[in-house]
């Protein structure tokens, strides 16, 4: 699909940057994953190296301290994980199963970073006890108030999946508007974003986090997000078998068009979003506000950086 | 239930109050809703009269200016209607028929108060059209920091909406931890507790809130509300056919005890957690922080509230 999205995407006009760390944070985040047994067998390790977590981030925070982009490669690396971990053994597809995972989960979500039990660590696996690591970090490198957000984000990512699983086990594919609402969540945009915030010393008091035009632009930027992750990704999950869980197959599934037209028409959703960021974020930036400018400079990151790292990993599909 | 749980569970050693405004912001609610639509017959409009939402947020800010308790009011009364909704004709049980109205009402939760598309709204119905005046007022009258809170915590309210009906449809029991867990977000006491915030003026900072005993004092006091209203409620929703989203139905279901034993130990976790909120609230309130006091109150109000709007709507029952 690298040719289709390449072609079919309006390139974003944003500098393509990259952390000079990446590399490292690369390694450190490899040897993270191993200690707390995220991925189980050398299949796995490759599996999660190929993925290449460093990279995003690294275009997420370019000019980024090595502990933050290696807080945020841990983060995308343990989304990697969790996602490997669901679609492994049909988990992802299975609400009954799914819920009791999420559910511990929840709970470690529910400690903002704070101490856990032995017990709930102890059943909480190794991807529990990665989720508590991160919790623990951004407690300790962030302000409060992003610690906050993270928490509440991740929450909505963990909720958002067993929508997932629960239309899986029923075989159901959303329609357009529900699939992007739900989708802002399953792809854990938000609080990978917030952590990019972090690292680009973005903290924007809440009067402006409540501000129209800046919520506005949160949200577009998570949408483009997504489907430049979709579009890229299509032909990879059409090949794995189309659960409906992709911009093009909701809307191949309601309008009823075909593949090729389907995708030509997520494309041009991304197009237009993309045009009304792009009207949009001068009006944020002309409020003055520094805060409110890194936060907008974190979003530019991100759709500039899921284009190109999108770009890079259709080498490997 | 009403002699089972007024004699098994400890009464919250807090004064029992009530705003002065409540039959006042009865009668507006009434209106409220039926202007809205939220109550299509007359049935239902006595249905949700009786559910008496006035005298439940009446006690939780019994000393709050008119429109604070009347947005509280509708808030629970909104909740109310759209639980009724949900049993009604099983919407609440077919996770397919209620995720497109959740992500219908995730859109409005998005826009965070502000103006909605005019389609979103025709397409949203009474319960979204209503919802969204819920946060056009939240807009209008807390503190941007409640307000974004308000919305993350209704997002998480209605993603765990899912979780419940993909269990209905599948015939499922939690067990006790994911039930406790998943419980927090089902019961909407998040949001709830929010607007009670808002009433109480209570708006700490972001340090205080991500401070772990206040964090976790606000998650006692959310289980002490969840499970007061589980016990009080169990013999009504036994006779309606319990689906296992009870404190004691998940209790019998993972133990094997019988209906009373597992009712006892359901009203001990109560009587051992209301024990830990007593023991925590002095190490919260000793750091002299006056918006902390007035959040300790506004959760004071709210475990005391429910047990007495409890003891008063078993009656009905």
């Amino acid at each position: 699909m690298r040719t289709f999205a390449a072609s079919a995407l309006i390139e974003p006009p944003f500098p393509a940057r990259l952390n000079a760390h990446s590399a490292a944070a690369a390694d450190r985040s490899g040897r993270w994953a191993a200690e707390l047994g995220l991925a189980a067998t050398p299949d796995d390790a490759g599996r999660l190296a190929r993925a290449n977590a460093a990279d995003l981030a690294g275009r997420a925070c370019p000019d980024a301290a090595p502990e933050h982009l290696e807080l945020l490669t841990d983060l995308i690396t343990w989304l990697f994980a969790f996602d490997d971990r669901c679609d492994d053994d049909g988990l992802g597809a299975d609400p009954g199963r799914l819920a009791p995972v999420v559910a511990r989960l929840l709970d470690i979500v529910d400690l903002i970073g704070d101490d856990a039990p032995a017990q709930l660590l102890e059943s909480a696996g190794p991807i529990g006890v990665a989720l508590h690591d991160l919790g623990r970090r951004v407690r300790a490198q962030s302000p409060p108030a992003l610690l906050l957000r993270f928490a509440t984000e991740l929450r909505d990512y963990l909720l958002a999946l067993l929508w997932e699983a629960a239309n899986r086990a029923q075989r159901r594919r959303p329609v357009v508007s529900e699939y992007i609402q739900m989708r802002r969540h399953t792809g854990a945009v938000y609080p990978s974003l917030t952590l990019t915030d972090a690292a680009h010393h973005a903290d924007p008091d809440a009067t402006w986090l409540a501000d129209s035009r800046v919520s506005k632009l949160d949200l577009l930027a998570v949408d483009l997000v997504c489907w430049c992750n979709d579009i890229f990704s299509y032909d990879k999950e059409r090949r794995a078998g189309s659960d409906g869980h992709n911009l093009a197959a909701a809307v191949a599934n309601e309008t009823g068009l075909d593949e090729a037209k389907a995708l030509a028409a997520a494309a041009n959703r991304f197009n237009d979003a993309l045009e009304a960021y792009l009207r949009l974020e001068p009006e944020v930036l002309a409020g003055g506000d520094p805060q409110v400018a890194r936060f907008a400079a974190a979003r530019r990151c991100w759709i500039r950086g899921t284009y190109d790292w999108s770009l890079r990993a259709a080498r490997y599909h």
